[in-house]
């Protein structure tokens, strides 16, 4: 018996009983599912978040899991529930974005609307398809329901628009996707961009709303004195702006969102223009 | 071998070692059960709230669950460790209530004290039986270990008084068992006394401590204008006032325990009445 | 098939994505895994809050359980990866101290370094070795690799310096090791060193930083007024000071590694010495 695994993100939070009502539901259906928290603590109703959380973590995961992931602010609208099918994994959730980033790292191959009633709760609720559609629908592909059976094929799923780092005037601007827990700020750099054209120790201007510091790049937190502030190549693979035992983001007061610059005294600019 | 679910339902909170120590107490003696966390965010010692959470997520699992809840403040004094078999499911926890409302739903059959040695662990301390008593009772009887042989049967299970709405003097009033996690302010009413009465996008005057306001009632979240008032059936099966991508709970100041009153204007009273 | 027990401790938190990482690999290598939080709240880098988590909660796990901790400030730095083999129980985690607690109440057998390719992810960050070392490690462990096989034999594993209670003066001084999420105050005190020199019912002078007062020694919570202060032997084995229905940490203003200095009017402290 194949134990498929099944992934749930949401922004239902640990204290409500929304996310156990989905696992009752998908062990109703299928008792053989492996169920895996990526998180509940998203930020209410933020797709994005949802959407780099889920990236973040889907590719760990073994071929075949199924990602389900309701962040849904649009829930009883007429934004569509869908299931994705990709090189490795199906996804699960609302039409809103919230899958796309993890769904075209994979690379995707069909998307399906979920709209068979065989799948569904016997009655669908206008505020919990957490509940009445997706996790019945991925406990139902668990048990190896074919996608194409699902509903109608979807063309035009939709997608998240995501900045890319800027380069150019003497500066790399990139802008911070993700603050995590240690306070640790996440840019939107891949490492790949400035990696070989820096190395361990050189130190880089960081400029950004509030102020101007310079802080050396380094490969792990301790190689920077407890407090100190570095730029780490993440284990993500964008850079991080860290702090050695501490954090960064209330250290600079950087949120989501914010912009900042790097730069080289100049040397940086003309390796990355080079 | 059956794999048995067994949900756990606390307010030991999610940092201390409390849960994991009924986990593993489960795990080794049955090694086949899954485990199924409901919440472990309960208010402490709030007895009605976790009653709530239970009632609102135990029907949803596959029958023959062993929904084990654990909000406890008379923990090691003279309130009786109780299993409780209903309809589908087996219930285990202190008699204080906590179990009543989920297990009154599903159909009491048979309620037993947990006294056998088998059953509990070797010692037995006065201040965690979820680990000591709860959990290892779960496990057996998971394991197949008869009701029956726990201990006495009782007959006088404590129940939790609950308030029923009042409808009277142009007036439906109703009370607020549940804030969730987005603010939601789930009521006691049941949308049945009010369903066929109402239609959605009327409007209703909604009176509390501390104000009064018209709402519409609406199907979906998304129906409202974002940041706007609704009075919607709830995923629960009760009324409950919200907001569209916000917070109804801090928007009107309504708390737990609160009281609060719907007309439309001498309409849904005669309605009501009528 | 063998479903072992992997527990995790971490200090990763529960809303960002790097739990859900590990379990992801875990899963990969090992699916039949059976996956336990212990928690993933440990105070931020705090080495010692996670040894005292650990120690509560590995026992009451079955035998052959893996128990993961990764509690880890030096990452990437020259502290080893290690895998302890102690009676009952496999650990796994930084040689920090983190796992020293438990390893050593079980009883150590053997201490490897982790640094086999096979057991770890092909590329190996600075900064996440949670899920790039430890997880996978575990999980081959859990398959059958050998502990032998994993790197060097080590015969310096670190361990954590703990205060033990003095006795003397006229004192029995101990210190705050804990404090839970219900406000209990868990001393370095083992019940047993004063067990048989007092009744439940006696009261004991509680000296502390910020004052004095007189509190009983009880059973249960519940022999306790709500909202009066007890001593109570804990269900770890050590004394605490506790609220009935209330929170002690907060009524006293103790926290972390304050001391505190119990006697009993003169007749504990004879008791003791004698």
């Amino acid at each position: 018996m194949v134990r498929t695994v099944i992934t749930l993100t949401t922004d239902f939070g640990y204290r409500d009983p929304y996310v156990a009502c989905m696992k009752g539901v998908i062990l109703s259906i299928c008792s053989e599912a492996v169920l895996v928290d990526i998180t509940h603590d998203i930020s209410k109703f933020d797709v994005e978040e949802a959407a780099y959380i889920l990236y973040r973590a889907y590719s760990f995961f073994p071929p075949r899991t199924i990602h389900v992931c309701v962040v849904d602010p649009g829930v009883g609208t007429e934004r569509r529930p869908i299931a994705v099918r990709t090189k490795r994994y199906i996804f699960v959730g609302p039409d809103n974005g919230v899958l796309a980033m993890a769904a075209e790292d994979d690379g995707i191959e069909d998307v399906y609307t979920i709209e068979s009633g065989t799948v569904t709760l016997r009655e669908v609720s206008y505020t919990f398809h957490g509940r009445d559609i997706f996790a019945p629908a991925a406990a139902w592909i668990a048990l190896g329901y074919p996608l194409e059976a699902l509903g109608r094929r979807v063309k035009d799923m939709k997608k998240i628009k995501s900045d890319t780092p800027q380069i150019g005037g003497g500066r790399l601007r990139g802008k911070v996707i993700y603050i995590d827990s240690y306070g640790n700020i996440v840019t939107n750099i891949r490492w790949d961009l400035i990696k070989g054209k820096v190395s361990f120790g050189d130190t880089v201007k960081l400029s950004y709303r509030g102020g101007e510091v310079y802080v050396p790049i380094l490969k792990a937190y301790g190689d920077a004195a407890p407090g100190g502030l570095l730029l780490i190549p993440g284990s993500g693979g964008f850079i991080e702006v860290s702090v050695n035992m501490g954090n960064a983001s209330e250290k600079l007061n950087l949120r989501k969102d914010d912009y900042i610059d790097l730069e080289v005294e100049g040397r940086l600019t003309a390796r990355l223009d080079g």
